[in-house]
């Protein structure tokens, strides 16, 4: 061992590196045929054959299924690999202003259990804490699942999510509590679960969940919520554009209406104050048409009310507009249930941003209203974890680390 | 070597790994002090001073000088080491409206020789790319530069520059011979100089040798120029943001006055029909004021011209204010002659912006005007070059690929 200058260590060292990328692809996607696996890595075939074979020998990897339900056109079923799952579990939470959503899997990304518990809008933190932790317990105990080896916790939260020193905004402009939510959060699932705790802000979450869940091309996504505020999201290469300061995607504060209406926030014109479903209700009731909730708003014929959901779309157009020039999204995607009961959001805001940018096909993203439901913050918390290697930097990898065969 | 389970093994795989990263440290940043290598990869003095060790050893690394010059406090000097300088050489050319610039670099970031040469705005591409050429030729002649092993040809053009389909711009709107420019470009310089080219907007590179030349955790930054036209870039982790078509970063091109006046891009109202160089000396005379160059538009005490300048600043303002709302980046740079000369600019954009964003400091990015001079181009198009993995992928590795003696 004075020096190792041996000839199949060349070819050891590139496996190695090799291992490693496939580990990674299944860490981040979970469960890969050996063909998607070699797409995801940029590697032929027989190269991936030989790898996997040798990972499945030493357990580090499973066979959990074949792609018998998802694939399309006929021939054999593959195998679908994925790692071990009992290496370790992972905890996705999120913290609406109504209620808990929880969503628990392994490292095979096979959700184990999931559900929701409401509570008041009013609630303070270490309430809402106290009952995601009974759903959690309430979960495990109906489902049988154990945290022999959680490797992480991820949480949205609702409002901005800044990095680091606490953002001075008014006492509970976003939220019962805001300030001082994050580090409660933080802290008290630390201390109960013994595992690292990743907080972000949910809508953030969520466009993560959905720029995954789109097409597999469309990896820089412009996420935007229209709900009882209006947030928002850059996704790029599959992660999310945090900023210097963790305040990246506030789409719903920009001005829209210079001198417009005072927001929560406490400028004034806030995109929120034009298209967010309290701001359009506020509007449609101003304007003389009698819609009191969201269903109403979605499915009123009164032309008044179609108005009011246009003017809101051509006001966030005008918004993503900008927003499209500089960061050149592949696609926009709509999340709320007002965008996906009135397809006028859509297609308003998709004319609106059309307009807005140069005339040329390559300069416009495709649109479309989210796909997910209300597990989309949980689903995109897990995701997160899946995908930050800060986090997972001790994730168990194929112990010991060594050279396979030649 | 049937089974290659030995104990030193593990050991030599990590050293291998911290190689890699060291190796990339130098690839992107040129020469550094070990300290600032051990910053750079997060690794401690003492590993870095073994792992540089064996790659002096090896040749894959040399002493280039030490940081007497650079030094802040006292205490011996520090020796800066770089990759081999012979190992290759790195060519960046940038085309503006009315002159290329050049630059040659060695593996160790030395910048060889460089130069400029001036041609009409209504010269061709043919004409401007014999142009380079013949300036290519005169420097290496002059400064004895070879291309022995060249690496990598980095090329700004202007107007916006798409990844795929060609745009459907007008003809001659961003410059002669826009559309087919591109292509045009690649091809010859690849016949040329037998080499890998890389061609990308000028103002983008430009932003990422500002971004490069500013504070190093200044890695979230948005760049706008105001000269003939306004254009911009975004960086991201000291990286280029190209959107999903290659258009990203077009904030001259953004719709500030719904309803303006008619932009060479087709549309109507664009920022860069309010804050190019030409637009506000057109504002001027509009409004009385006898200015007719950029010197005297930044030394006019008229207090219309100011108000002018103002205007502009408030109309960058407000297109900066959304896209910091949304990329929430640590430092804003404005280019071109006008935001060096002229402080007002700079003042009053950041005054504007400071209005559109949440009232927190954690929300607000630092403003400067840029620091590089006309050589910031060619200077990014090297940058470019040094961090752009897909190029260097076949970059001379210390070969052979081995563990060291452990």
């Amino acid at each position: 061992m004075s020096d190792m200058r041996l000839p199949g260590e060349a070819h050891a060292l590139v496996r190695h590196t090799h291992q490693e990328r496939v580990l990674r692809a299944l860490r981040e996607r979970g469960a890969l045929s050996r063909g998607e696996i070699a797409r995801a890595v940029g590697l032929s075939r027989t190269t991936i054959s030989e790898i996997t074979r040798d990972l499945l020998r030493h357990g580090a990897v499973v066979v959990v299924d074949t792609d018998a339900a998802s694939r399309a056109g006929s021939g054999r079923p593959a195998e679908r690999l994925a790692l071990d799952p009992n290496s370790g579990q992972f905890l996705g939470v999120d913290f609406g202003h109504r209620r808990v959503r929880v969503a628990i899997a392994d490292a095979a990304h096979e959700v184990l259990a999931s559900g929701r518990q409401t509570y008041d809008d009013s609630t303070g933190w270490p309430e809402r804490i106290e009952t995601a932790f009974a759903l959690i317990d309430r979960l495990g105990a109906e489902r049988g699942v154990h945290f022999r080896a959680l490797q992480g916790i991820g949480i949205g939260v609702t409002g901005p999510h800044p990095r680091s020193s606490a953002p001075h905004a008014p006492e509970g402009a976003f939220g019962p509590g805001f300030a001082a939510a994050r580090d409660d959060v933080d802290v008290s699932f630390a201390e109960r679960f013994g595992a690292p705790v990743m907080v972000d802000n949910n809508t953030r979450l969520a466009a993560l969940a959905e720029a995954l869940a789109g097409d597999a091309s469309a990896e820089n996504v412009l996420y935007v919520r229209l709900s009882d505020g209006v947030g928002g999201a850059l996704v790029i290469g599959g992660r999310l554009v945090p900023g210097a300061t963790g305040l990246a995607g506030e789409l719903g504060h920009v001005t829209v209406v210079p001198g417009g209406g005072r927001c929560r926030c406490g400028k004034d014109g806030c995109l929120e104050t034009v298209a967010s479903v309290p701001a359009m209700l506020a509007a449609c009731r101003q304007r003389g048409a009698d819609v009191g909730s969201l269903d109403e708003l979605a499915s009123s014929t009164d032309p008044v009310v179609e108005e009011v959901l246009r003017d809101a779309a051509r006001a966030l157009g005008r918004a993503v507009g900008v927003v499209a020039m500089v960061f050149n999204p592949a696609e926009v995607v709509i999340g709320g249930d007002i965008a996906r009961l009135a397809p006028v959001i859509v297609e308003q805001t998709s004319d609106t941003v059309g307009a807005e940018l140069f005339p040329w096909v390559a300069a416009k993203p495709a649109f479309r209203c989210a796909r997910l439901a209300d597990d989309d913050g949980a689903t995109g918390a897990l995701a997160a974890l899946f995908r930050s290697s800060p986090l997972l930097a001790d994730y168990p990898e194929p112990a010991p680390i060594r050279a396979l065969p030649a």
